[in-house]
């Protein structure tokens, strides 16, 4: 088979044994908003080669702005609920093949906020396998951050936080941006750590934002080190504010699931705080995906 | 005298008598960026017809982005310490007249964050010759907060919060502006005060951002409301982080100066809070550059 994640900024294509073992995987910057509504071509260029009759997309693919929305499932949701959402699809485009796209979930616990994901719960499918049945956090670093709780193997909790979002505007738009370094800067762990000491002081993010602007006047900290500074004070925040600093007693580990570069800064500001992690990679999308269509009966 | 209140997006001129009353004024949208460095030819437009020799300078063009910049004079600050703070220049386009520059004020009091403000100052110095001796708080709404606390009639702390900024890049270059009408929509009570609520819940402004989004894709609210739901939520994590919540016992009221739209904004959220306000124009200006051009001794 054929597992898709397909995000709002980028498609990775895995092909999968009959056990779920990756034989080999493709990814390019080809994001729902870059590809402009051309999803069949997209993905046909994409796959190439690869003639696996059964392909199960996740992702913002099944959102309103992807190629079909598929309702989310909600919390309480474990491989079993995600298989039964699964929704399929038959395009002209592919004939003879057929597409099943993977439903998100939605958190309606808060019901004036719902919080919701697509895409991440493949990947927490896959590490559910490997956890044992009790309490676990996981946190999906990113443009929106996902702070997912598990329980008894289910997912039963989402919160989510526009950490990387927030960065990148006011880096590119605000006042802030202009005291900075523009080109992508090397992390700087001075920098980062001032920003997350920052982050646990009075005064709350908003006010913590303008310190950048007069570190910067006052020439305490460079414009190679600021991006590291908010970067720290952002990230800071969010984990400061997350569900994991007002659960009591304090969970002793996350598990993390990304990208390596990101990892790296949630892992140094959760271990700064005391809190444990264990990484894992975001190539646990084509796991999960086959762990939902195996649940499914899409494969043997 | 001419009294120029000239900031980064705007610049307003008033000439006034001998007593310190307002003759005439002018407005313009040419703040310090718009007027591209023409600062002697823009402000000669601006003060056409009027020949009064002595010209009081404040806000940003007194900063490094300015005309000319001008020393932050340090808290505790009172009209004497800034009148002994300005600076004169006499520019040749100008003949026969000196430009007067009054300077910015810095606390320092936090030695790793200081705060800064230009401009505000100066509204300040005529309020403070209205109030007692006591301890009063100031706010000063927009693109760039002031949360100003008076001493003994000195400005003695200065917090400043980029409430303003951010609610203008989220709404312009963020994922959730684009559930939004862009055009200037008017105010929502309703959602404001969604909003409102929503800062004082647990989660922190990053996630509460996220609600937004959800707000959006649940249709809770219509793209007319969410402007004033985000503008709720990040005046209600300003006010609630700010100087004014964390004393106690807190103070009961606060003094508001600025234009009537985002004051009218404030004091709503500030009376829903339990805090009384009294307001005050943004003219203040005039008033208070007077009181500091007569401490210098440049009008009788």
């Amino acid at each position: 088979m054929i597992a898709v994640d397909w995000g709002t900024s980028s498609l990775r294509v895995y092909r999968l044994d009959a056990g779920g073992a990756v034989i080999a995987q493709r990814r390019a910057d080809l994001g729902i908003a870059a590809c402009q509504g051309q999803f069949a071509a997209t993905l046909l260029a994409q796959i190439e080669g690869w003639d696996d009759p059964c392909i199960v997309l996740s992702g913002m693919v099944g959102s309103r702005q992807g190629w079909m929305e598929v309702p989310y499932v909600d919390c309480p949701a474990d491989a079993a609920t995600l298989a039964a959402g699964v929704v399929s699809l038959q395009p002209p485009e592919l004939p003879g093949r057929t597409l099943w796209f993977v439903p998100g979930v939605a958190d309606r616990s808060n019901s004036q906020t719902p919080d919701v994901m697509r895409g991440e719960e493949a990947q927490i499918c896959a590490l559910i396998e490997a956890l044992n049945h009790g309490s676990h956090m996981i946190c999906l670093p990113g443009t929106h951050s996902k702070w997912v709780t598990v329980n008894q193997g289910r997912i039963d909790g989402i919160s989510t936080a526009m950490t990387g979002e927030v960065y990148a505007v006011m880096r590119q738009h605000s006042l802030l941006g202009r005291s900075m370094n523009q080109e992508e800067t090397r992390f700087d762990a001075f920098a980062f750590d001032a920003g997350l000491r920052r982050s646990g002081m009075a005064g709350g993010l908003l006010h913590h934002l303008f310190g950048v602007r007069t570190a910067a006047l006052f020439d305490q900290l460079s414009a190679s080190e600021l991006p590291s500074y908010l970067s720290g004070l952002l990230i800071g925040h969010e984990i400061r504010a997350s569900d994991l600093f007002q659960r009591v007693p304090r969970p002793v580990q996350v598990h993390l699931i990304g990208s390596d570069r990101l990892l790296s800064a949630y892992a140094h500001a959760l271990v700064s705080l005391g809190v444990g992690v264990q990484r894992h990679s975001e190539q646990l999308a084509a796991t999960g995906i086959h762990r939902i269509a195996r649940q499914r009966g899409l494969i043997d």
